[in-house]
């Protein structure tokens, strides 16, 4: 029978496609991938509307003891069930690889991913270099290869899609050398805290085609949702902007906005934005 | 009232989502934008599964005449069906820019594009550079600008997606000059007709940066279908290979593959492929 991995889209239960509902329904056992992204409602809601009992899968689970989620799935449908797109994050490769080996046949079913909705800004998908991940500074820790790549995309005059870090089931080490096991509460990077970092390493930056006062930069909280949050404007001018809560994510632009692009990111410029197009 | 503009994914009937299809039967008109992407199953399939007569929209329809689909979708429902994902493609953001002028409120409902499932591929979609569209030669016009991009991409150790020419609804004009209206039949580029494509203007590149015979490229063919096609090898191996039908696309990998990559590319190696990752 066939392991199906998919993807739920970006919003809530009624982000799967008839296609994967069809496959949950037929699954002997269905799984929720529960550590990279972020479900945005709870997961008795897709217990509920889908009519099917869902067990939560940890990092462990799927990357220690694939075994389990894949035992049987020769004989009855398995169904893994992956926030945004399945092949959008590189984290489900490796049960894939898995099952190939074990001669499990697996079906991927597609959905939206950040990487597609970010076109919601009005930029063009196809103007966008490699995406970066920006993580959380700490006091000793600042890495800035994410500033080398975005550089190299705007040498190329291409945007760069921003992912912000996201922290969930931190160990606390404080109360691990007390011998106890506790998490952190989970921390979600907003598009304020990516602007301060960028900011703060800026002056320690020297390539010509670094973020400039006035480069164009667009937020976005919540895409797919309902009450999802765009802003345009430079970086300074976003560096104070409310997006509302989790997830965010951050799009600096290329040195050339194509003038197509200005057209439909105006509709986002935060109120009294001093961007100009050269 | 709303005029939704919703993904349909990939495939056919069933990619659409549970929001898609909730917008869809709550509309009074719907519309299926045929004229950029292909839909996979005739649109009666839809007609059918969605319990809604739809109306096929054309080129000339969207742009000329978007008035007629925004009429009314102030006090009622409208939707406008989008193979693939709306904001991935540039086509639809001129008629949600008209929207937005005469105060008509949109939703898009997201979906798959085969920008987020070409990390069918295995290769890790954060490192794809800008995306790039292959025309179709003529005798007398071969643009190499694709080339150019895909060379920077190569530079900065990303993968290039490149979409392949669509040819549709293409007057023939012969026909025209003896005063009568009639349509070439379709043509989609195959892979192997962009490999000839590459190969017949690489002698022309003098970039340290260009495909060498010994490249790593990824065919896909049929991208979310059941009977999808995906095929690895150096670029000469692939100009051969058979893909079966529409639609297809191709994708050139950076200088360095990861070795997770690699690990995953490995499934859809052509037979004896020589090639090796350095």
């Amino acid at each position: 029978m066939v392991l199906y991995i998919i993807g739920l889209g970006l919003f809530d239960h009624k982000d799967i496609t008839l296609r994967g509902l069809e496959a949950v329904k037929s699954s002997n056992r269905v799984y929720l991938e529960n550590y990279t992204s972020i479900l945005h409602c709870p997961h008795e809601q897709l217990e509920e509307a889908y009519g099917k009992s869902i067990e939560l899968a940890t990092r462990t689970d799927v990357e220690s003891e694939s075994d389990k989620i894949l035992e049987g799935a020769d004989v009855e449908d398995v169904s893994f069930l992956v926030v945004g797109d399945p092949v959008c994050a590189t984290t489900h490769t490796d049960l894939m690889i898995r099952a190939r080996e074990k001669g499990i046949k697996t079906r991927v079913i597609h959905n939206a991913s950040v990487m597609g909705a970010a076109g919601s800004s009005g930029l063009h998908l196809y103007n966008f270099g490699s995406t970066v991940s920006i993580p959380f500074f700490t006091s000793g820790w600042k890495p800035q290869s994410f500033l080398d790549k975005l550089e190299f995309n705007r040498r190329g005059d291409m945007h760069t899609l921003c992912l912000l870090d996201i922290k969930v089931r931190e160990p606390d080490f404080e109360a691990m050398t007390k011998g106890k096991t506790v998490y952190l509460p989970p921390r979600y990077m907003t598009v304020n805290q990516a602007v301060e970092q960028i900011i703060e390493v800026l002056p320690t930056r020297e390539s010509e085609y670094k973020i400039k006062e006035g480069t164009l930069c667009v937020g976005m909280a919540r895409l797919g949702h309902d009450d999802q949050c765009i802003k345009a404007g430079t970086l300074e001018e976003l560096r104070g902007e409310d997006f509302g809560g989790q997830l965010h994510c951050f799009i600096v632009c290329a040195e050339e906005v194509h003038e197509l692009e200005v057209e439909a990111v105006e509709e986002f410029f935060v109120e009294g934005s001093v961007w100009k197009k050269k």
